[in-house]
């Protein structure tokens, strides 16, 4: 038998329990959120014909679609992200009722060059309320993100928000020709994204060699980028920076509107202006944000997402709005258990149930159902091997109680619990153990 | 702008929020019995290398695999079950200490002709138990498989069991030459498989005219398939038919053993010998078997699984065993539905908030927001449309509740509340909105 070598793709991931475990709980926290707020849940196909995908995502996010031709010779790619599979749904069943809010929480397959914390494959979290105009829509995304972040039990994180119409009014002022994908203003937009990570110097250099603007441009980008104060001060500065009836004042306006209902609402408590927040994507068309947590400030956003009023047009022939958030779940996951906010684990079952010989199998798993029938988590060896090989099992895949159900303790319809972090063994009756374990195992064992 | 025709590939779906909610229900619950037992979460990639996908499907399930080049011009494919990986998983992990029980829930591909209830993306759900050669693990997954369904509201089912050894001893005894994939033995073995489907006749029919038995061949092949009685009756039967020390009394006494632990431990209920059942694929080696819902006759297994010895031993050069099961989370689910275990549902918030016009959003939002801190699902309109369109859609989006937020009702420091099933409103203070709501939603709103 040749021996094929175990290897994953670069790019891609196992993750085994450990990870799993965390990753899992983290999940469960945000669908409860989800599910708190309405959101539905919807699943679409990993493969879609390659023409949905196109010309979605601008030139070189197009370069990393995965994409072949099916046994059928079909054009087909794996999706990019969630986003437009649901732009293709709300226009492909008349079933969906407007206002629609809806959540998915799948891979996306990208084939981007691999780097720290870059996968080709990775889980996208995603909440799109679709069919409503109002900023309502966006300042209860907003409303959400914190509770996502809050639920999680994070409890310093900041949401900075800003809008499309906005960025679009500096560029009318500078003389930047407007429009969607691969034009100057996205070019431009591209560069401003990258501020935080690249720093004033960078960003400055970029605007002129890369987007061809003079120095008085790069100079009114940069003061543009630098408005500070509180929420109404940067609002009052906007308006005067646009005139009445422009694209950036109408931009002003939204945020006002999305700022007043949260603070109506006494929910802006984590939420402020940042003006520098561009999001990569074409398709956003006003309100746009990002989550960061405060604590780890060098990690990056850890959601974001915004307004997209012309996606679902694309496929329906008439315009439906749509809103929405995007959470990367891995990138999430390392920042809460960098935070610590999460922790690894090895086990979610905290007893193991040993067996004595081959003999007293029956007994062994009979213990095992007992137990499971009162809800408590438990491995059952499953052969009938050494007892220092069962308890070193136990340590490994990190168990709290190991129950030894040998003959003797089976002639008087009994066990032994063995407390491996204190080393204390007792003898338990059979009809006293799941009480018995139910008590000491209790909140370690996080039944969902 | 020109319009894309949204639609999906032939053999692929869409899940609507009606079908999902059912179904994550349905996953929670399978999830809950899996940590019950001590399975613990793994994940692996969609992509595979298409050297770890090959030679393990047979020629048939080869051909199905989705495979192409990627852009840096390896071969890969679409993963097509969740066995082959978790394999090379535990080959290519030193962290992994065995026994290893892992469960995964993820989608699988495979370019099979559609048809009615086949697609070609599914999502499996497997629990193995890899490390042990003991009939304990292969006892402990009859007995998951029991828990699995019992704990999903099914009263009525059947495992029925059967051993590949057995299979092999019967084909040894009408001179059929062993071999696992493309043989003469998984020929024969994959019609026999079949007789359950196309009845005793057409079986005849194929053994004698697709795999080329005699007509004593036959015979003895469709005695063996007919032995009846209980479960030691069999047994006994098996005894008398295989010689001491031939794989076919190996697979009897595998058999047996599985038996007397099951009733050992009062786990036997449910199980039985079906001598018929042969599994499809090649790497099983011992045990195997399927799941039937007693009030479904003609619905087919929706569970099944086996012992595979050899098979991790391909990425690891030594013989690891395995024993596992795996479901079929759509096939199952339908099941379900049709037994009226689980239901449809349009939403999983029971509460809609209206907005009586823009100026209220905040007080809305506001309600909303009391609502979900006390843990109520609900649902915000997102805009300042006509009250009536927002009664519309809370019937329309399944919800029994509106709680109508008016600037009288703001005035007051008060909501009023609609029963949509009785057609009573009653005035609320916003203090009492949340126990109001909290004693009526109650078992409706179903929080994991």
């Amino acid at each position: 038998m040749s021996k094929v070598e175990p290897r994953v793709l670069k790019g891609f991931r196992d993750y085994l329990p450990a990870q799993m475990i965390p990753r899992q709980e983290m999940i469960a926290g945000i669908e409860r959120t989800f599910q708190r707020f309405g959101f539905l849940p919807l699943m679409t196909p990993a493969l879609e014909y390659l023409d949905i995908l196109t010309g979605k995502y601008g030139e070189e996010g197009e370069k990393l679609l995965y994409r072949f031709q099916d046994q059928g010779e079909r054009s087909v790619a794996l999706r990019y992200d969630l986003t437009v599979p649901l732009a293709r749904v709300v226009a492909q069943y008349a079933e969906i009722t407007l206002p629609f809010r809806r959540y998915q929480i799948a891979p996306v397959w990208r084939a981007e060059k691999p780097a720290r914390g870059r996968f080709r494959e990775f889980v996208q979290c995603d909440a799109d309320i679709i069919g409503s105009r109002d900023m309502m829509a966006d300042a209860e995304l907003v409303q959400l993100a914190c509770e996502l972040l809050a639920g999680l039990g994070v409890e310093q994180f900041t949401l900075r928000l800003n809008n499309r119409k906005v960025l679009s009014g500096l560029m009318a002022k500078i003389g930047v020709p407007p429009g969607p994908a691969d034009t100057a203003e996205a070019g431009v937009l591209r560069t401003v994204d990258k501020l935080p990570k690249i720093g004033e110097e960078e960003t400055m250099r970029l605007l002129r060699e890369e987007n061809g603007l003079g120095p008085s441009q790069v100079e009114e980008v940069l003061r543009f980028l630098k408005l500070r104060g509180s929420t109404s001060e940067i609002l009052n500065q906007l308006r005067g920076l646009f005139g009445e009836g422009s694209v950036g004042r109408q931009g002003a306006e939204e945020l006002s509107q999305v700022f007043a209902i949260l603070e109506g609402s006494g929910g802006s408590g984590k939420a402020a202006i940042d003006l520098s927040i561009a999001r990569g994507l074409n398709y956003y068309t006003g309100t746009i944000y990002e989550a960061f947590l405060g604590n780890l400030p060098g990690f990056g956003a850890v959601m974001g997402g915004g307004r997209y009023d012309s996606l679902i047009g694309i496929f329906k022939g008439e315009e439906i709005p749509g809103v929405g958030i995007s959470l990367g779940i891995d990138r999430l996951l390392e920042g809460l258990l960098e935070l610590g906010v999460l922790k690894q684990r090895e086990s979610v079952a905290q007893v193991l149930v040993t067996v004595f010989d081959p003999s007293r199998a029956a007994f062994s798993a009979g213990v095992a159902g007992l137990l499971r029938a009162s809800g408590i988590s438990c491995e059952l060896f499953p052969a009938g091997a050494k007892i220092k090989k069962q308890f070193q099992h136990a340590e490994r895949s990190g168990k709290t109680w190991v129950v030894v159900a040998g003959p003797d303790e089976e002639s008087r319809n009994e066990v032994s619990v063995k407390d491996l972090q204190t080393g204390k063994q007792e003898s338990v009756s059979l009809d006293g153990l799941a009480p018995y374990l139910s008590a000491r195992v209790g909140g370690l064992d996080p039944r969902p």
